[in-house]
């Protein structure tokens, strides 16, 4: 990086700024690189059709000699999602927790890149020495077990980022490493990256003891079945619900795939414990009276393939949902998923299902601190300068509201973009230069074949539908050989409107062959004449706007 | 209606249950069909093109003799927007409070139907008698002026339905008429028909008065100019902006179309008071201090084309975002649109404004009243059935759970689904049948014209695009005359898939070839042939599946 003094550190991000998901960090000196996550990003529904979008990864590829290692903060989609298409690009190594690097390993046998990556396990207390870097960890609370924070030793000084994280003083797996993080702290912090996710929201999130409360109230006055729906790789949410199905003697039954696969990788690391004969098989429960099921299941978004969404349109191979059955959403949906979380819900209820759902409920929390973990987190952390990462643009200013209350000079903060790099000496920092940034769409097995033009298309089509004018023409009489015929989708129901199809043939029809009188052999003129004919007369007839497609056959 | 009973009043929805929007509600004793309220849903993302959603009116085309009118319970699109689509099936007379009427008016006239309306204002003390009903009003709280419920007098008894109502008792306009509703309640409710949107929120829904202390607050504290987004007909809140402009020396400059002819009508009507020195038009704002500056738009929801989104967009032709600028969300996001307000919210950040937004703020509060207003209109209307209308079917289900609290029997609920006719006697009530009812969809002029198959061919060109494969045949000779030529849209980028086409373009043609030496005349087998080869090539080389149109031109 040429704008980068030799002396200073630079720090950037691919992704996570300014959007949520696709984090993708960067923390260099000299000719060391240390990534920090690499994740995946669930597409807006403007986004038609894209299955993913993860960041232009150029900078990595063309650097990927002085890369070290990319250093997994926990095993969440928008953080370990974009591996595989990294990997492809360059197979460097990677630095993960044990419950992370279970998740990875999944993803990368499914990717068939298993074999070839290099992983590397770590423990909290590691140190991963490089020769000017070094990276280490320590423990925080977030919505999934083994989450880490990440500092990277740098001769300016330490660069700090916090993965995602609460603080929950009564957690259910291990408590966060407070004294670590004060250590680190008193050690000094050149620049913090926190995670912004929750900087809109006062006060501290709750604990996900409370959430226990709530499992155990259910479980107490159910006598149907219980149907408890979350995210699979919430793995003490899983565990709290097979701890309330023991001691209120049911048996555990689990749905969907990703659920089956944590739930296992939970076992095999010991997140998950419970007297081996709790599981029983899908086929077990309907020999089982009511009171003793409990159904652990994916479609906690109301994704319309998991099984939850199965149940509740009545199309699941085994459940369908009987009197007294209760679900349970343990869960909040994604902004986005509102509707099709209601639609889940209203569907529920008419199969008869009581449904427990929503914040009053206390039957879910965040796993991201609010405004009060913040600052507890800038506190212990007393950075000379300050980054916010993780969060839409509006919760990175929020977030920086907060760090220059807890005592940060306001211009040694840095809402950033995508692609900025934060150049950082000793005494300095400044925003020094760019580098490639951008969205990449991921849909089917391609990777950045889709662009705006594809989507645009998509858009109209989505909207308008389609007309297409088939004309075959003979270009040595010039005359019209065959049609012009037209067909459409998405426009019209063609059998009901045959009048107006008929009409616009006739127009077209007429149109063509004065074309043909002026014995023209551009063909453009003579597509820009069909669709100039056609597009204004559908507009008029039907107030919308097809996409019209003149195609001309010479024969 | 044959499964009515002679001495028995139907009660039925066309729309409005089971669903947000949309509301069409009809009592009908006898041969005299009383309508209440005719509205739109605007639909969800994945009825893609559709502008609006409106009910199946075949019941009230069939029997419009019997109809001896249309009551509007307040002027909302959910509740009004129906009006010009029913009228042009069958010109039923009107009646409305006069801001509804005056929203009304608007709407006939853009549809060119205001000359042949039969409208009639109401008064709240009216009582608008027919030969066997009924109909009076009672004054309750809503979003907007002139909100009433209805009283179907019939001689088995007298049916209530509330339209959408909060129990205010410091609201900015008139307070609700609780004498009334008790002497209505005293008199005798055979069936009440109550609004359910909050039936999930427990507790009381907050004052209008609260918001105008925020609002004050905002202006006391602001140096820059404000800009204030919300429901163009909540005129409420209009009035408080207004108002606290005033008091604090600020001028009112209006955007968007539909904020303006809210201000007018409201300011012609009385409910919006100010010195008329204190609204100036959209060229005077640039000549003003910051400080002496308020607007008032639309856009609040994020909608793409309203005056809000252009402003944060950059491309409002008069108002660019400045350095002090504070916008204020007063108003909250219907499920759905939160991703667009969200992203708007992030534009203006970006663009420097400072935003304030969110239930925090105390900036917007509900039109709807929650669990205890809705038990306070049970126990002031004391029915002796209930059906719950207006809202989702789990809302539904909720407020049948609050009348049964509130003593009534629980076999004396209904929770009905769109076009169900529930028969009430004076000592008995049950589902009786059904009439025609269902969703048609409303895109640009055409009405019902848009049916599954469209929708279907919508979803599929908008998630995976279209494959043309053209080719003209000489069924004579049994030969290829031109192409196969491979046209696609919204599939892949064409230039950068060139290889992939000619491929496709190859394999399609031999096989082509060999159907022709089977001299075949069967069209649908040559498409067949051509999507059988064609479909599995593309998901292999793209796992994606595009719509595959055979197009064949006989010369």
């Amino acid at each position: 990086m040429k704008f980068v003094k030799n002396d200073q550190t630079a720090v950037f991000a691919l992704g996570g700024l300014g959007e949520i998901g696709k984090n993708t960090y960067g923390v260099q000196f000299q000719d060391e690189i240390i990534l920090i996550d690499a994740g995946i990003k669930f597409p807006e529904d403007e986004l038609l059709g894209i299955d993913y979008v993860i960041p232009d990864y150029t900078y990595i590829v063309q650097n990927q000699d002085k890369i070290k290692g990319l250093f997994i903060t926990h095993g969440h989609e928008d953080h370990i999602g974009g591996i595989p298409y990294l990997l492809r690009e360059a197979n460097i190594p990677i630095y993960a927790g044990k419950f992370a690097m279970g998740l990875i390993r999944n993803k990368l046998d499914e990717h068939g890149l298993l074999r070839t990556a290099k992983l590397n396990i770590i423990q909290e207390d590691d140190i991963i020495k490089f020769r000017k870097t070094s990276v280490s960890f320590f423990r925080t609370t977030h919505s999934i077990p083994n989450s880490y924070g990440v500092v990277v030793k740098t001769p300016p000084g330490n660069i700090v980022q916090t993965g995602d994280f609460k603080f929950d003083f009564t957690p259910i797996g291990e408590p966060a490493d407070l004294t670590k993080m004060a250590e680190i702290g008193k050690e000094g912090v050149l620049c913090l990256l926190s995670d912004s996710t929750n900087s809109e929201i006062p006060g501290f999130t709750m604990s996900e003891s409370v959430v226990e409360g709530s499992i155990n109230e259910i479980f107490g006055r159910s006598n149907g079945r219980l149907i408890f729906a979350t995210f699979a790789s919430n793995i003490y949410r899983l565990q709290q619900v097979v701890s309330a199905a023991v001691k209120h003697n049911r048996k555990v039954a689990v749905f969907g795939r990703s659920m089956e696969s944590a739930i296992k990788l939970g076992q095999e690391l010991g997140y998950i414990q419970a007297p081996k004969e709790t599981f029983i098989e899908a086929n077990q429960i309907n020999r089982l009276p009511a009171q003793d099921v409990t159904i652990l299941c994916t479609g906690s978004q109301g994704e319309p393939m998991a099984a939850l969404s199965r149940i509740a349109n009545g199309t699941h191979r085994q459940i369908q949902i009987i009197p007294g059955d209760t679900v349970v959403f343990s869960s909040s949906p994604i902004p986005g998923n509102n509707v099709s979380v209601s639609r889940t819900i209203n569907k529920l209820y008419r199969a008869g299902a009581e449904v427990i759902h929503g914040k009053l409920s206390n039957i879910h929390t965040s796993g991201h601190g609010s405004q009060e973990e913040q600052k507890l987190m800038l506190r212990l952390m007393n950075p000379k300068y300050f980054m916010p990462i993780h969060g839409e643009y509006r919760m990175l200013k929020e977030h920086t509201k907060l760090a220059i209350e807890c005592d940060v000079e306001p211009e040694h903060t840095f809402v950033m973009d995508n692609g900025d790099v934060l150049a950082l000496g000793k005494d300095n920092a400044s925003i020094a230069g760019k580098i490639p940034s951008g969205a990449i769409y991921v849909d089917g097995s391609g990777i950045g074949d889709i662009g705006n033009i594809v989507l645009r298309d998509r858009r109209i089509l989505s909207q308008e539908g389609l007309v297409m004018v088939v004309v075959s023409i003979n270009m040595k009489e010039f005359k019209i050989a065959a049609g012009p015929d037209i067909i459409s989708r998405g426009f019209v129901y063609m059998r009901e409107s045959e009048d107006l199809i008929n009409e616009a043939q006739k127009m077209v029809s007429t149109h063509l062959n004065k074309v043909m009188e002026r014995k023209t052999t551009q063909w453009s003129e003579i597509k820009n004449e069909i669709t100039d004919t056609i597009a204004p007369f559908l507009y008029e007839k039907t107030k919308r706007r097809p996409m019209v497609l003149p195609i001309i056959m010479e024969v």
